[in-house]
């Protein structure tokens, strides 16, 4: 007899952001990104495993009510700790404070939004140091912030200050063309009606994972694809998902995007953050 | 340019140990077993990734220097939160024991041994009450010993206190007939033997994982393999593995053990132990 799925795993948010870690990456086909079955030729499943890991202590750290600057930086850190670069950045932008709001009671769109609104300029400081830890890749910021480039990493210190820019704030600076940032900005819309899938859904978790980044890559531009490929190719990406019916479909598509180069790595996270919602809210393991 | 591979990591042994656990099951193909291409029927790659987590929490009461015993039935009971059944249960048992030399500061046959020689009756106690968290595949137990079947859970307590039998006491009763427990009694010998053998060997470290895996595979008959199928078609199983010389030749044996119910599983404990060592020691990823 098979033993009965379990809803409720007794652990906490920051384990289930971990294991969210873990289930975003072994959802497959994921066109385009690295998935149970396919790897990227420098950045490969194990990477993921490793950075998953290695998060869990900054995870943690949010859970215990660190601030969710110097808890992303930590797990940012931790992740780093692998030889694949930059595996789950995006995700733990958007897990450490979906963290925070569960630890506090309240994992919902008000929730969430209390949790990034109360950030502060401190928070805002380790964001920028957590670029030093890892290569991200960034579109270009406006001329009339060129300060607050991530690129210079801690040493935006000054112009934060100087702006008293929180963290929140910065996020507001990229919302229109970072989807990530969007997310912060928009009581994490994306994400909790892609966990609202995965929870009506049904089968085996990884897969549910897989529809619903589906879902998400044909709803908007890809974040990434945008800044490695161009605003045409990420709408050209969204309508070939949108092509898509089913997950064996999609098998094709993702073997084609990896052929191509073309890595929505941003509607990853956002999948990976709506796994976290999922598992708290007793999707069936 | 690609990132340079990390050998020093900074992860404490708890987590270097959650990390075995899922290199292990993503290394492929491990012919029988479920890895990152392959499921079986009730067991999914998803229920390795969720039991891996919740082993997590016992895994770092080990390295806090909580007892083999209590440390062990805490990550049974965590590993057991999701419906796949027994995922892990018998690499824990060799993972909590290492756990412990490592953070002693001896991960080494002869720290092994140290740990294990000094197991006490509440150890016993802990090992037979982790059998009530999950269902576990066991062979007989000798006649006279009958009040020792682990099928008795926490029943055993008085039979163990009575004989005065430590965790190490009911290894070497049976280490002639189970691998893991002749690891116990042995000086973890061919898991620290496996481990040199990852460390040596190049390329991505599941692949490794799967060599190791083989190659112990072909060494030894399976116990798991025994206790469901019997001693002629284990050693059958041996023959099969050392007739592959390479991973690729491994993929048709995997189809064919999983379509046979072949589920050598103990020889995976073992990989899994060994995953760890190579970890602790540096193995790259």
């Amino acid at each position: 007899m098979s033993p009965t799925p379990v809803t409720n795993r007794g652990f906490g948010p920051a384990r289930h952001a971990e294991l969210a870690l873990l289930l975003e990456v072994a959802g497959t086909p994921k066109p385009g990104n690295v998935d149970r079955r396919r790897d990227l030729s420098d950045l490969h499943f194990e990477h993921f495993l490793t950075g998953a890991v290695g998060a869990a202590k900054g995870l943690r750290l949010a859970e215990s009510g660190t601030s969710v600057g110097e808890a992303f930086e930590t797990a940012v850190a931790g992740m780093s700790k692998q030889g694949g670069g930059n595996t789950q950045f995006g995700c733990l932008l958007l897990l450490v404070p979906l963290v925070r709001a569960a630890t506090a009671g309240d994992l919902s769109p008000d929730g969430a939004a209390a949790v990034v609104e109360s950030t502060t300029v401190d928070d805002a400081v380790n964001f920028y140091r957590a670029f030093e830890h890892v290569n991200v890749a960034v579109g270009e910021v406006p001329d009339d912030a060129s300060d607050l480039d991530v690129r210079h990493g801690g040493d935006a210190e000054s112009a934060l200050r100087d702006r008293d820019f929180s963290l929140y704030d910065v996020m507001e600076l990229s919302a229109d063309r970072d989807a990530n940032a969007r997310e912060w900005t928009g009581g994490f819309d994306r994400t909790f009606r892609a966990a609202d899938a995965i929870l009506v859904d049904d089968g085996p978790v990884t897969d549910r994972v897989a529809r619903a980044f589906l879902d998400l890559l044909a709803e908007e531009p890809d974040t990434l694809v945008v800044t490695n490929h161009g605003e045409s190719v990420a709408r050209d990406v969204m309508d070939r998902a949108a092509a898509v019916s089913n997950l064996d479909e999609a098998e094709e598509l993702a073997e084609t995007f990896v052929t191509e180069g073309i890595n929505p790595g941003t509607t990853a996270d956002i999948a990976c953050a709506a796994t976290f919602v999922a598992l708290e809210r007793g999707v069936p393991l």
